[in-house]
């Protein structure tokens, strides 16, 4: 192919790139560069402005860390992660419903090692989060049929008193963050404090897009959870707050009614000295609820 | 919006977006919403083909340096780079065409200063690129009334005789790379090493999905020139040769009929002791023919 135009152009792509033998990644590629191009030639984007996208991710680039994507929060921003996370997580009446992942989740940091282990029923509170708003978080991971899941891995993290994710803070050690394994009753349970609203990262590309944009660049408080368990569906989701004002206007698009609840005030001075804490306190009780796995149902019909 | 679904969730997006003050801003980022919305629900994306463009993303930015785009190649590779080139620079029959700018460009790299200055006449091949096939490559920068542009400013860059360009070698100081001034006759001219055909770089994520697509990876070979001259569109264009295998093929969509030259063979040996060169060697003559920028059109008009 010489002397593309614009109107030959497409078509000159897609032939370069046919001889593709992954018929699923073909149709990914072919579509990908369909798209750009007729966004290209939509907007009839100009050299100056083609530079500029590429500066954008030039600057996603330099202020990404191993714990902080500046690309996943751009994918959040445009609806994108929303989009994917409904299409790939369609279920039923009952099951727990996903949100988006966010650019906070962490396996492992570094050199932090493996995001520690906390006893179902221990506090993520300590030393470190006085001055919060003291809750008491539990439920069960069950089935529909109330079936309770026993060896769930449940991964919770979430920001702390001052809006900020451990990743965030300077001195980047573990905080509010925890994994959790559910024992044969399915139960999880432990004090954290109540997650504030907070705004998207506003160092990096993406909030100055934002900005200009006039964009409201808050989210409504969340706690994230992710639960794996052999034989069911990952569950990657958000817990909400009844009454925070960004619901109707999450920078990221993920809220969903159903994940929003009442973290109702608790008043017993008995219940929160079982807790170690002091009354009065914040209580959600949530079952988290999953379904078998595609392969699992299948083998199981 | 809440519970956001695979239909509503583009109009959604759009709408949380619809403050955009920036009327132009507004259609480009409303375009871009809704064409990624397209796609995603088109190929129907998985979340872990999400996450591996994620990955994509991040490898792109883990081997970019201040002097390799690797998200210019990764346009340039999918043709979008061609089509912007294509779309904002239609010239008239006889004005030089464009081309694509490439990932090797360099105005200033870092600690090496600006790019070197080279004397009309002067050498590019001196001790470091011995080896090559030896070129004279001259010309006019001019009207298309044949009116000669003093004052026009050329830069030139190119790979050497093991393909490589000096970005690429382990040392990295320039070499092949130089900006010429024109004077009153709008003469360019110097001696060089005629350029290689070469691979975009293998090392990159861009190289690693072209390969997975069995889509070619080589280049053919070229002489890289941007021309800015005050009062004149600015030219970025390339110089290919007949004959080169690469032609058809390009991994970057850069040819065009009228850029491909004969880089003949002079026998010459009065011509070769002239510039400092053994016979037989190489030449191009070749006239860069720039259009007045369009502020300077109209205002003549």
């Amino acid at each position: 192919m010489r002397d593309l135009t614009e109107q030959n152009t497409t078509e000159a792509v897609l032939a370069a790139w046919s001889d593709n033998p992954d018929p699923r990644f073909k149709q990914i590629v072919d579509a990908m560069i369909s798209h750009l191009h007729v966004f290209v030639r939509e907007v009839q984007l100009t050299e100056e402005e083609w530079a500029a996208a590429i500066e954008y991710l030039h600057k996603c680039a330099d202020i990404s860390t191993p714990e902080r994507s500046e690309f996943i929060l751009t994918s959040d921003v445009l609806g994108v992660s929303s989009l994917v996370d409904t299409i790939n997580n369609r279920r039923p009446e009952g099951a727990t419903e996903n949100s988006v992942l966010g650019p906070f989740f962490v396996a492992e940091a570094g050199d932090l090692g493996p995001v520690p282990e906390l006893e179902v029923g221990g506090d993520l509170i300590g030393d470190r989060n006085r001055g919060g708003d003291p809750t008491h978080v539990h439920g069960v991971v069950r089935r529909r049929d109330g079936t309770p899941i026993e060896g769930a891995e449940l991964n919770f993290w979430q920001n702390g008193p001052d809006g900020l994710y451990d990743m965030q803070e300077p001195d980047r050690g573990y905080n509010l963050r925890c994994r959790m394994f559910t024992g044969a009753d399915g139960r999880f349970a432990f004090t954290t404090t109540k997650p504030l609203p907070y705004t998207i990262p506003l160092d990096g590309p993406a909030a100055a897009m934002m900005q200009y944009a006039k964009r409201n660049v808050w989210r409504p408080a969340h706690l994230h959870v992710r639960i794996e368990a052999p034989g069911y569906e990952r569950l990657t989701t958000e817990i909400f707050n009844e009454g925070d004002e960004y619901l109707d206007n999450d920078a990221v698009f993920g809220v969903k009614n159903s994940l929003v609840l009442d973290w109702r005030v608790n008043e017993s001075r008995e219940d929160a000295e079982g807790l170690g804490l002091a009354a009065p306190f914040r209580e959600i009780n949530y079952d988290i609820v999953l379904e078998p796995a595609a392969e699992a149902a299948e083998a199981a019909e």
